[in-house]
């Protein structure tokens, strides 16, 4: 169903002021990261709550141990969805500003799109979900379903006092759905769902040999050489297949549909192009599997640093007191970052030999997470960006991942709807950050639409 | 045969002299690493040069690129063979002073010992040959062989000047074989000849990926990863038995003979203690050789450094641009370095996987040596370190190399004794480096003695 008539005039009347408006928060210097921008994170928040309250809603500033949280809610629509909308007010620093054609915090517009820092991360995407309940309170007087808004200031600097929040107010926060926009469309004039993230489970293994750096003549062959262990270990992890090694790592994997695996196959990607863009001259990984479908759906494992004895310039004939790796895997639906640590640890400890001390140092770890494709709120979704795109989206995953809808997951018990209005090459935490005024209109209109397809499913 | 009388006499009477005139040149700080000290360098020279125009040999400073080299000879003596002395003046830099109990160039005596930066490493070693030649010019009038001396001061820097008068001065250098002390006994009263060295083939391994590091989540699985593939290459180096799989790696490899085995076996070497030395657990290396063996007469493989992506505290998921190694195969005789080069390249460009250029730089290779232990050579060596020091020499080898060895063998076609009066605890190139007073003695009646053995051999 699309929406009434005088939302969508409403809408198109409002187009010039929703882009002064998107200007007036750009021009916030809201650095999470850098002390001296505290006061300008707070006046981003201020700025975010009295949108709110401008068009009626409940809205709050809420402290954290860092900067505030904006929580903002409409009316209960008994019977109806609860939709709980994230995003983020804190940009990324500016530098280097010598590299901005326009100052990072002087709005500007070229080619039809508006640059500055945030344009896309995450201020101009953030902006359309409250502009369109903005359009749905000013021409309906309410919402088709209840929303709740939280909108932090620390997206950018690891979500700190993010994570408390969500403990202290899980019942208010509790909802159907979560939605984001903070991610990018697949191609130009392509939207797309993104309905999968990987999980990670990152490790730092450290092995120590002699007390200190030897002679590699004199000890060479004789002395376990952390480094030359270190190489063992790491070449052991990954096969010449591009399988990983760790015991039953594949145990639990979901795999691939043949549905999923068409619809990637038919997605407009570009193999060439892609290997131009990152400057290679060809691709590699696990056999079987397309590009798109290893860096979407399978686990892997990447090497992520290497540290051992001597590296600076010409040779020094040293045996290496120490070596060192920082190593990770991507995991996919539903596999399990503390099953991979047991059997990982298990597998190196049994590869370590006389002469090396090992540690294996468990960063972080977080599941995969997917929506599936059948999903309601897929479809609902799916329908609304149709309306506001002139084009159905396509379906994609994404290699990376995004802690706080796992979070929602394990604490709110919800899925999140990944809807982004971006570009990949919107410059995203670089200078020269854009975002389309087309596109940003059309998420707006998407969004609206969302809200009244999601209260259609009753 | 044993020296004449009246040179054991003049030995004897001479202990002081010879004391002082060891602490005359230690006094002298000729460290040839720091232009501060180019004064004292040339100091050092001049010094040395006064003690052969002392004993009436003729002695020449010769000028380098670098610091002066100090040249003397005696007379030929006709159907004798002649040997040449090779040391150097130059000494390492004496930081960290604040961990010296004495000043390193203000010589102490302290329980049997001369305490001193180059008291071992290598002015004490290299004086007892002059001293040797001043014994027997003082008591006889001549030397029994033509002895020619080449000491130079640029060891502790590379020998950069030694190599360009080595190719000019190649005819006035003739000689039947080199004699170098600057090694060690095996252990107290326990001499030793030096008879192998191993040689030396060391690379530098650049991989480089995607134009820059990427996200490893967006990317990792389907963009080749540099650090991934540097540890497959290393790995396949050497296998689980710690065989090197360079192919026809071993093909021209000397074996250990059955003797050499034996010899090795008899000597007095504590595995616990070698260990506690370097503070492990236990050591691992080639399968069916002792650590001796290991360490003195088998090719090794070691990795001396490792870069890749992040190095730093913490997380990062980083997919890294570029990996490399600094690693280095150590060669026995008749291994040929530029031959492992060859194959090394090629094994490591079939296991390179698409999307990764590689570069293989070769740093420096020199070939391994090892003096028959039937050369008459040796024969007369052991006679004469015998008679210095009351103890018969071992035959021990070497893992690191000397390059000057090689140089010996290339360009004037003959082989080195290394006849080391030091100890394994002189703390050559540290604080309070030291040299044994008793051996300082036992050298130069060993080395009075060589030249009366050499005179035999006809």
């Amino acid at each position: 169903m699309t929406v009434p008539a005088a939302l969508e005039q409403y809408l198109e009347s409002q187009r010039e002021r929703f882009e002064e408006d998107l200007c007036e928060i750009l021009r916030i210097p809201s650095v999470s990261t850098d002390s001296r921008h505290r006061g300008d994170v707070r006046r981003g928040a201020e700025w975010v709550a009295s949108q709110f309250q401008a068009m009626g809603l409940e809205a709050e500033i809420c402290e954290t141990t860092g900067h505030p949280i904006v929580f903002a809610q409409s009316a209960p629509v008994t019977g109806k969805p609860v939709a709980l909308v994230y995003g983020h007010y804190d940009v990324q620093p500016p530098d280097p500003l010598s590299e901005w054609k326009s100052p990072p915090f002087e709005p500007t517009r070229r080619d039809g799109n508006i640059y500055a820092r945030g344009a896309t991360d995450d201020k101009g995407q953030m902006l359309t979900h409250v502009k369109s309940a903005q359009a749905w309170m000013a021409t309906a007087g309410s919402l088709p379903i209840q929303l709740k808004f939280v909108i932090e200031g620390e997206e950018e600097v690891g979500s700190g006092g993010m994570y408390g929040f969500l403990d202290t107010n899980r019942d208010r926060l509790q909802a159907d759905i979560a939605v984001i926009s903070d991610t990018s469309q697949f191609a130009p004039g392509q939207p797309a769902i993104t309905y999968g993230l990987k999980g990670i489970a990152y490790y730092e293994l450290r092995l120590v040999g002699p007390r200190q750096d030897l002679h590699s003549g004199t000890f060479g062959g004789a002395v376990t050489n952390p480094a030359n262990t270190l190489s063992k270990m790491l070449s052991a992890l990954v096969d010449s297949k591009g399988r990983v090694q760790v015991p039953h790592f594949y145990d639990k994997v979901v795999p691939l549909g043949d549905e999923e695996r068409k619809q990637f196959a038919a997605l407009p990607f570009s193999e060439s192009a892609f290997m131009k863009q990152i400057g290679v001259d060809g691709v590699s990984g696990e056999e079987g599997y397309t590009t798109l479908e290893r860096r979407w759906a399978r686990p892997t494992c990447d090497i992520n640093g290497l540290t051992s004895g001597y590296q600076g310039e010409g040779a020094k004939t040293v045996l290496p007191s120490r070596a060192s790796a920082k190593f990770s895997f991507r995991l996919v639906p539903n596999q399990d970052p503390h099953d991979v640590t047991v059997e990982l640890k298990k597998m190196l400890q049994a590869m370590c030999p006389p002469g090396i001390a090992m540690e294996l140092i468990d960063f972080h770890g977080a599941p995969g997470f997917v929506l599936p494709l059948d999903s309601p709120y897929m479809a609902a979704a799916s329908r609304a960006i149709e309306q506001g795109f002139g084009r159905a989206p396509v379906f994609i995953r994404e290699g990376g991942s995004i802690p706080i809808v796992n979070t929602f997951k394990e604490q709110l018990k919800i899925d999140t709807l990944l809807l982004g209005w971006g570009l990949d090459d919107d410059n995203t935490h670089s200078p020269n950050e854009k975002f389309s005024l087309a596109d940003f209109h059309r998420g707006i209109k998407a969004s609206a639409c969302l809200w009244q397809e999601l209260a259609e499913l009753g």
